[in-house]
């Protein structure tokens, strides 16, 4: 396989864009991309959106933004896994440049979630139609079945799922493009209204409009752009159980654990070299159960390390610098790419205030619905 | 980039199929196309939908299928391009194949169409939802556009429309997998119901139910196993406008054409070196247009041809020897997939009644929409 670097980076501020659709969010966030790698064109893209078809009617986006972006002609698929679409969308194009196939890939996630649509209804499509969702099952009650679980068999507090959306939000607030560029305390978390016990409003990531994109490169092209060059070690996938009844453990996320043990048998590393993390926090119960999956703590052991600031900016390793999905915005296609640039910004060095010093590994954990998809990437800055 | 095989296909049989959901369906053909090839395991999956969350309301179905498959755990991603999705989750499985990253990749198509949603508005967000589907058009009526152009042009008659419907139907019938296996006459197809004039309803390809599913695997390992071998030659993908009014000619589909044309370069052929093709005829007309965009016949002369018996089984170029979308079945994300497993059964040699005596080189030619996304795959029987 041919070496693989991320080149460029473009976003669109996340939250309720009422002034923008779909095919414009995704146009700015590309152009930003196209413009910041300084790339006269692309070979090809891929667009990872959850469900563009239930929130704003359309399908056959990949062709659509092609055209939308100037560049029709080129090959352009849509890659979905739910919430893990984004980072789905930067692995195919990983593959693509790989196998030599093409050279300069775009690759970018979008999701328009404030149009109308039954957000919670068409996010619920992520979980098992037959089995969880008719029944009347949507994610709050999923993760809230999660979170009961981890407190039961380890003793995890609500107050530190509350200290989760916190430190996110003390990194969000250092965002200008975040959703929710807000400060929280503990108890404004543990006082907000109550979704499902025992998550509460400020628990959730909120519903948001945004795009993301990335520019995958050959290393043979990085090297003759004179950027700097972040090359991508590692891309590990997997999937587990779609419904909840059939794990063995409510308070593990198999699949998680599985693409992170693939992306670091790739990469040759393991977590403790890692210095900078953006994992999926759809719910603050997510967080700290992917922490433990990853290897950045002991099972069982998450709440007790946010609480004490292993996870914050600053402390042992810094995980969701962005802000996260908590406070920076869950516009589910986009999520994962999104996690990408911060990664990126922070492998250059260049991330202002949030900056995690030193910074020269990073990685990114995104996946779809309650964990039956994940796919994790490790990157490394190189110039 | 490796050389790469398929080595196995299986699908279900088209149709109403009342008793299957879209994970039955899947499953059934995902079975018989590992069956067939042989093989003892996968190492990843891809999964061509265009719209399970409108049709059934279920997303993450890459996951939910690898789950219900017994394969949780390998990666599993689904792609979509409307109609075009099966073809791509093919060429995306080679990518991965090609790349080094996997040796052996299911690559499948599914759709459950028949499931109470309005399948005719669903189908519908495959063109521009904003500037077309928005005012009302359907794809009866965006094809019937282009007929009422090819018409005008070309001199291209009612009664050419017609004869694709019957030869289709033909072929169809030595099909036993078909949704409609009998035979039609000039008359039947001209005395059908209108749906948007001049397209009658057996113009039109039908609503169905259907998966198809193949095994891609490295040459390599193809190599080793006692099965027949048909190579990958080439893989040529574009898009164009997706909106009609931005096209400057409507007899014509651009993606088709640089589809066809990167894939023929790819593989160092000329349309005349094809021994038997599958074409994407979801109505009538869409078959005349490709034929001419894939150079088989002379801008123009695709009525003509057809009625000459050009495009029989037993003529010039064989061309939807399987009965086509049009009597097999158009289960949309499958339809592509299938298109794949009829030339490996013609290169193979073992097709039965339909065969085309000698078949070395095939094609398939998959679109989505009305052809702002085109897939062309050309294979090669090499054992």
């Amino acid at each position: 396989m041919r070496e693989v670097a991320i080149l460029g980076v473009g976003m669109t501020r996340f939250g309720e864009l009422w002034e923008m659709s779909l095919r414009n969010m995704f146009a700015e966030a590309a152009l930003a991309a196209i413009d910041d790698a300084g790339v006269d064109h692309i070979d090809s893209m891929y667009v990872g959106s959850m469900s563009s078809g239930l929130f704003v009617h359309q399908e056959h986006i990949a062709a659509m933004l092609a055209d939308y972006l100037g560049v029709a002609g080129i090959p352009s698929t849509r890659v979905e896994s739910a919430c893990a679409s984004g980072g789905l969308a930067v692995r195919h194009a990983l593959f693509e440049v790989a196998s030599g196939a093409s050279d300069i890939v775009l690759a970018g996630g979008v999701e328009k979630m404030t149009d109308g649509a039954d957000a919670t209804d068409a996010l619920a499509s992520a979980a098992d139609q037959e089995y969880e969702a008719f029944h009347g099952i949507t994610f709050p009650g999923l993760y809230a079945f999660i979170a009961n679980a981890h407190m039961e068999k380890y003793g995890t507090t609500r107050e530190q799922l509350a200290d989760v959306a916190v430190k996110n939000h003390d990194h969000g607030s250092m965002n200008p493009r975040a959703q929710f560029p807000f400060k929280l305390t503990r108890e404004t978390v543990m006082n907000s209204t109550m979704v499902a016990e025992p998550l509460r409003l400020l628990d959730c990531s909120p519903v948001t409009d945004g795009a993301a994109a990335v520019i995958v490169a050959s290393m043979d092209v990085a090297q003759k752009m004179d950027r700097p060059i972040v090359k991508v070690i590692a891309s590990g996938a997997a999937t587990g159980a779609i419904a909840m009844h059939s794990r063995k453990d409510p308070t593990t996320i198999p699949a998680v654990g599985l693409a992170a043990e693939r992306a670091f048998k790739q990469a040759d590393l393991t977590p403790e070299k890692i210095d900078v993390a953006e994992v999926h926090d759809c719910f603050t119960i997510a967080e700290l159960v992917v922490t433990e999956e990853m290897g950045f703590v002991e099972l069982g052991k998450s709440g007790e390390a946010v609480s004490a600031g292993e996870t914050r900016l600053g402390g042992r390793i810094p995980i969701n610098t962005s802000g996260g999905l908590k406070s920076k915005g869950h516009p589910v296609g986009a999520s994962g790419t999104a996690q990408i640039i911060e990664v990126v910004e922070q492998l250059r060095g260049d991330i202002g205030e949030r900056q995690v010093e030193g910074a020269r590994i990073g990685l990114t954990q995104n996946m779809g619905g309650s964990g039956a998809s994940c796919v994790v990437h490790i990157l490394e800055g190189v110039s």
